[in-house]
């Protein structure tokens, strides 16, 4: 397994996923699944159209869109290419959170075109996964989206970081000590991911003026010249003593530093100017801004990476199939920030049960139960916020969202075990 | 099961469909079928997009794209209510062909949205099919589309319904003793299925001067005032004489009706004036034309419907899954006219060899083999014609044919065994 590279995988296997027929299917019950009966189906969505809710696969399904204009760390390789990632992506939805994702690639780059494109497509979908679009664009597109949709809009790159970020920082901080009220926080990188990192931050209670953004310029404060959109927001909303200059001013005294920019971006020195207890999040991926061994030796106590071989994965895999699970679950007409915050405690709460260490504040993906706690919370604070249209009551939620995460591993086990999906070796 | 209606049927399922991961998981696959690992794949693809036939799921992948606005019986229900039906044909799609069908209802009229739209969606998919767009515009949308894309687009309710019809008129012509070069045919109704069946009667070899179409104002000739579009395109191609008239004069002398119209559209009176042993297939659905029995009491001899619970049910689901099994497996840049004659052959030839009969001039929906030997017609004329892009042996793709036919009964029959799909009853 460990000879084939992921070129071959992906070849032997031709996709990752299929659809599956999830009914019975006899010549009698397609007369009901397919003409005439289904006439009967469309019938009462067209006098209620809610009931597309119950009576096919929308509820349950995301569509995964990319532009592939900025995908992983490869750029803007058009949509062809991008397909593996988002096929990924709907693999990761599916085999831990239960949640039927449709990978689509578009043709189709402007804003304008986006929005009516996956306007158009919103009576087939329960959610939108946006991915791996460029910025600034992304913004624009998020919020346009938002605004005029009535099902949720994610992007990933977004929220899902943010959130994720969040959860891990709640149990360093607890290991710590801190409260993120008092913590100075150094955010290293101010695209999408800084940006929804710094937002959500203030939301879950840290103090503005105690954040301070870097880019490559150095730190972002309201009297740097030429800053426009996203980068003013940062400004406006950041860094309120007006400090000005570069890694040093901005690392020393911070108690958190959190790198969402690119290889190298972290220096030794900086992070020897931060106070004890330092906790330094490196999360360039596949390269990290400053290696866990070296962040360690300038003073750091935890360190966590994007890295799958190292302690502390800070992981979007954690967040979106979970997020999606509660809020398709509960029919949610949107994810709200409190549905996120909600999330982020779920997970740091787990952790701390199981027991949080320095190289352990944030589950792994194999952890099933994380993803359930999570779903779960997400589900319970639809329904508090108002945002859930499903009448049931919560429990008979929270009991199916447990049984649709663990509902794809069943029936992968059940088809490799008859031989219907091969091992590679085999 | 009897006791259950469609409508509670669909809410106890709540979709027909999920997606199904077929490849193996564990945290180490994971880095490969998505990040770090898959960036291979995407950037293999980014140097020759063709890769993405082989490295996704693309390669058996179909967009089930309607704007809802020509819905089975029920006319323009909209998108929501339509996205049942296209579901339940994405379960064909599956059970039938092997097929990973999507089914996206979309909130978009226009010829040009549309096709903008579809052209945008084109890198996520290996074929489009149309489905329930109302005419005129389906006409150039599937034209346009055809034009415009690299993959297949179907539009079932022409070319499918033409493919399958001609499939059991072969038949019955045979039955009969008749060649197609000599029959005199008279098509009820001018809609897109019979202006496709005229197109495909043409093709298949019939003589414009012996095929009559009708329509609501009588027999379509030459000299009829108002005649725009498609309908002047019926006229100069059939009629060649200039018959005017019509029931009686369309019928008179003629060996086939073909009715793909409304309930009644068809008299007895009518059926009496055409030729002895005479064929008639009634079409409308779920109330036939004529009823069978009312048209072997005229006098024919042969007679199909679109109706499971008859004899010789002329069913659009015995084309598109098989005859997209046999464009995908040969990664076709199109479906072209010759490849769907191949198709309607074969099923015909099937058969022949079970031992054609009256009541049996078409396989049912349940012989498995029969589409195997439609989708192997198809993948081989696609090769002979040169449409095909897969650089395989015909012999191996007619192996993966047959396997991905018989896969989804397989995958369905384990998981009912193991409790994960349940039946109605339980």
């Amino acid at each position: 397994m460990e000879a084939l590279d992921p070129v071959e995988l992906h070849r032997l296997y031709r996709g990752k996923l299929e659809t599956l027929v999830k009914v019975p299917v006899d010549a009698s019950l397609l007369a009901h699944w397919y003409t005439p009966g289904v006439a009967e189906a469309s019938r009462r969505i067209a006098e209620e159209p809610m009931e597309s809710y119950e009576l096919t696969w929308r509820w349950n399904t995301v569509a995964i869109i990319s532009d592939g204009t900025r995908v992983l760390g490869l750029g803007d390789i058009g949509p062809e290419a991008a397909l593996p990632v988002m096929e990924g992506k709907a693999l990761l939805f599916k085999y831990l959170g239960g949640v039927d994702a449709v990978p689509i690639v578009v043709r189709e780059r402007s804003v304008e075109g986006l929005v009516r494109l996956v306007k158009a497509l919103e009576p087939s979908f329960g959610g939108v996964n946006i991915e791996d679009v460029e910025s600034p664009k992304c913004f624009e597109l998020l919020e346009r989206l938002r605004r005029e949709l009535e099902i949720p809009v994610w992007h990933d790159d977004q929220q899902g970081t943010a959130l994720v970020v969040l959860a891990a920082l709640y149990t360093a901080l607890r290991l710590t000590g801190r409260r993120i009220e008092d913590a100075r926080i150094v955010v290293v990188g101010a695209g999408a991911a800084g940006t929804a990192v710094v937002r959500y931050l203030l939301l879950a209670g840290a103090r503005p003026g105690n954040i301070v953004v870097m880019d490559s310029k150095g730190i972002i404060h309201r009297g740097r010249r030429g800053l426009s959109g996203w980068k003013r927001w940062i400004a406006e909303h950041t860094n309120t003593e007006g400090l000005e200059g570069g890694g040093e001013e901005a690392f020393r005294g911070a108690d958190v530093a959190i790198g969402l920019s690119r290889p190298g971006a972290i220096r030794k020195e900086w992070v020897r100017l931060m106070n004890s207890d330092a906790i330094v999040f490196a999360l360039a991926n596949p390269v990290p801004e400053i290696w866990p061994w070296e962040a360690k030796e300038a003073g750091a106590r935890i360190v966590a990476t994007g890295r799958s071989d190292l302690p502390n994965q800070v992981n979007n895999s954690l967040g979106f199939p979970a997020v999606f699970r509660g809020a398709l679950s509960a029919w949610a007409s949107s994810i709200t920030d409190s549905m996120c915050l909600a999330a982020a405690r779920a997970l740091a709460d787990y952790v701390e049960e199981r027991g949080a260490s320095e190289d352990y504040i944030i589950p792994s993906m194999m952890e099933e139960e994380a993803y359930i706690r999570e779903a779960v919370a997400v589900a319970r604070k639809a329904f508090e916020e108002g945002v859930a249209r499903r009448r049931e009551s919560l429990k008979t939620v929270e009991e199916e969202i447990r049984e649709l995460i663990k509902r794809p591993k069943k029936i992968l086990r059940r088809l490799v075990e008859a031989g219907l999906v091969r091992q590679p070796a085999s």
